[in-house]
């Protein structure tokens, strides 16, 4: 395999790219169903320390800044470039840039190489050479750009948390747009997002590298459609699989126009098994789709520290409680029976099914007077040194219902998120779709669904997708064990 | 294999079991948190024609129902009895039948040999015994029992549907609240609903003949735990899936005791593959969980007849696009590129992309001022003879936001419906987890979501899952074209 030790640095810290002191946002815009205005609002919202500068000749201010009809005309230093003018508009840019000294340019403008077509796409080189030639870094074009939360800098209002342990690459904006929004909800914070389109300069080698060497970067996710050298790209993902997990999702490929024909199965299949031993080998971890991506991160975010695939079961219900064992040790996943200790534990406090409960624990049997009693039992099976991880199948509107509240209270949250930490365990939480047709009863179990994910436990939607996660995770770190070893 | 020919039929007709004159419910309770107190509100609810009579000898009255001490004290005569009393006095309750000439009972009451407690398991035989002499029928002991729309009879008031054709027979009660509650959101309605727990006396055998022989059931679905004789119960499989598809969810053991035990892997794994073998050999269908089990119902009920495997799809945007290209073409699906009739059609009112649009659609390509665009492309998409089927990753904010509403109006839901209706071509619809964070939107999409089920379209809540359900539903539909022509 890859040795990690081997791949080559970078030549370059992008790290300064990252850190202007002003931003200049070229075809900002006072609709405020446009990225031209969602930009500057975002920077504006999230509090952006240094200057903005908007930049539209047909504006004289927007949300309480001046507007500079060009680059140029700017009084201060510029040091970073968003463009978010036509395709036919973006050499003016680059010439006023060059003369402004800027390092950066993200261009959100699409319309090159993405169409297909032959003078799109000679634009695109021709972009490719006036910037190289003045100097200037680029991250694009066709993409949403720069999210870094810790210098306050988004590409959109609706993503503006606190930053985070997680490094997202995402060659398409609408997956980085999808990651951080249901990511939020479910407790995912970034150290930065780089949506970077069609790579025409800083590409996935560079921000592989850029998160392996990051120290607010824990954990780095990638989506990927084309990679420009595969040698380097590879290498690349081994330096970084050799400091950090690294989950991957492949895309197709980006040219729209040959979305159908990139489905063309033979090709399609052959490639994905070569890149899918390659990505093996370099030892990072390949995901199947978005969704499966999210719950990787927030199980990798979340979950706690992972000792071995015993696993203490509260199953929900009846056939639930049996569809949890089956999807466990199908998942691989080991359910060692519940200790003698436990069930003597709770011998004095549920007389009519101590000798009976099993694991998974079947929540019908404790019966609906069982109030609370849910707790006491995952709390002794978490802390039973006979299991190495805890599986919550939530029973959360019988919950809410006993709280005779429409949220769960702190208190609730915190013993939640004790069942792992207290025992140094992994927890996996699912609070499933709610069957009540009760609107309000399904509101309060999906705000109960973001106040678990928020509260730092890895959520889900369903016990399948919480059992494979936890499967994974497990299956994952034990493979990172033995490649640690082996360096 | 099997033949369904040769497949024994069963010695009785048990639909008269269901036409009840009059329903009595023993142990009928006032407390509004007790299953005895759901049967008897549940039926009242629904509007059962019959005679109710709620059974307690500490109530005079429930519900404006007379409330009689025991059975015997019911002057008129008794079809069906359920019965809510605890374990200890369900033989007071068979005397007391079996004076009134009753037909069926049903045993809510648990605490049978699912304990696995030996005196449990000898009460439960003893039982058997009882009722059997009596010449009285049973679901149960340990089940929800009887949901059968057409006859107004229920057990629970949140079951409470218009009459459908899916015949589901479930061991679990919880799943059979689980498939009702979940399912009506997404537009499945039921022939009946059976859950018959330990499966004393009426049992799979029972069910799968009468839900083959009956002309109100055009879909059976099936939870079972175990089975009491493996060659009769593949015998009636057989049969049942040579008159109508069969989906089958196989679960562990029923004794929750042994829930751990049954995890056990070598012994499970073996029993499973004995079991997929026998259960395609039978012509049926087996799905891996609750949710595959709701979303192949949803598939049947809605996604209109199979042609082929050739798919028109909208992607979503961007990301998205690729990721259902991709998942379409792992799932084994075609994506024949757009047809040039459709782009010449198109050149007119998108002159910016008709020639770069492909299939899947891009709807970021279109751009945000291409309201409605969608509606267009899809219509001729699914128009298309190259298509067989259609899939839509449904953009529901941007259509949400571009309708200036927070609900579909009736006319883009029946347009949507009428993508697959008016081709004659299966249609299946993700409706996303929404990315916005504002309250109001987020309702709007859930609220979307279930009026698109509610129209009977198979809506699904994520793109990967509304992709694998058209997928194993035409792999379904040409074997069950296969088994035809051999039999």
């Amino acid at each position: 395999m890859l040795s990690p030790k081997k791949a080559p640095r970078a030549n370059n810290n992008i790290e300064p790219l990252f850190q202007p002191r002003s931003i200049a946002i070229v075809g900002a815009s006072s609709n405020r169903r446009s990225q031209g205005f969602d930009f500057v609002d975002g920077l504006v919202q999230f509090g952006f320390p240094g200057a903005i500068y908007p930049v539209n000749p047909r504006l004289d201010e927007l949300l309480g800044l001046k507007v500079y009809p060009r680059l140029e005309a700017i009084p201060g230093r510029v040091d970073f470039v968003i463009s978010a003018v036509p395709a036919g508009a973006v050499f003016e840019v680059v010439k006023g840039a060059k003369k402004k000294g800027v390092k950066l340019i993200h261009f959100f403008t699409a319309r090159f190489s993405e169409t297909g077509r032959a003078d799109d796409a000679e634009a695109e080189r021709e972009l490719r050479r006036v910037t190289q030639e003045a100097g200037i870094r680029v991250i694009g074009p066709n993409c949403m750009g720069v999210y870094y939360p810790k210098r306050r800098i988004t590409f959109d209002p609706w993503a503006m948390e606190g930053p985070g342990n997680i490094g997202f690459l995402s060659q398409s904006g609408s997956h980085a747009f999808r990651v951080i929004g249901r990511g939020k909800k479910r407790g995912l914070r970034f150290s930065k997002v780089i949506s970077y389109g069609n790579a025409l300069d800083l590409n996935e080698v560079d921000f592989l590298h850029h998160f392996a060497d990051d120290p607010d970067t824990d954990i780095i996710a990638a989506y990927i459609e084309g990679v420009r050298d595969g040698r380097r790209f590879f290498q690349a993902l081994a330096y970084a699989a050799g400091r950090k997990p690294v989950l991957v999702l492949k895309g197709g490929r980006t040219a729209a126009g040959d979305a159908a024909a990139s489905s063309h199965t033979a090709a399609l299949a052959s490639q994905r098994r070569v890149w899918q031993v390659a990505v093996g080998q370099a030892g990072a971890f390949e995901v199947g789709s978005l969704s499966e991506l999210i719950d990787m991160l927030v199980t990798y975010r979340n979950a706690g520290p992972v000792r071995g695939n015993r696993m203490a079961v509260l199953g929900g219900a009846g056939g639930g409680t049996v569809e949890c064992a089956d999807l466990c040790n199908e998942a691989g996943l080991e359910l060692p029976p519940m200790p003698q200790s436990v069930r003597e534990a709770l011998r004095e406090d549920i007389p009519h099914a101590w000798d009976w409960l099993g694991n998974p624990v079947d929540m019908s049997i404790v019966g609906p007077g069982g109030g609370g009693k849910e707790t006491q039992i995952m709390e002794l099976m978490a802390a039973a040194p006979e299991y190495d991880g805890i599986i919550l199948n939530l029973p959360i509107e019988r919950v809410l219902n006993r709280l005779g509240g429409d949220r769960l209270p702190q208190e609730a949250l915190d013993r939640l998120r004790r069942l792992g930490t207290d025992n140094n365990k992994p927890l996996v939480v699912s609070v499933e779709e709610p069957e009540s047709r009760d609107k309000g009863m399904v509101q309060a179990v999906l705000d109960a669904r973001d106040a678990i994910g928020e509260a730092g436990i890895a959520v889900f939607t369903d016990i399948e997708r919480a059992i494979l996660a936890m499967s994974r995770y497990i299956q994952y770190e034990a493979r990172r064990e033995v490649l640690k070893a082996d360096v």
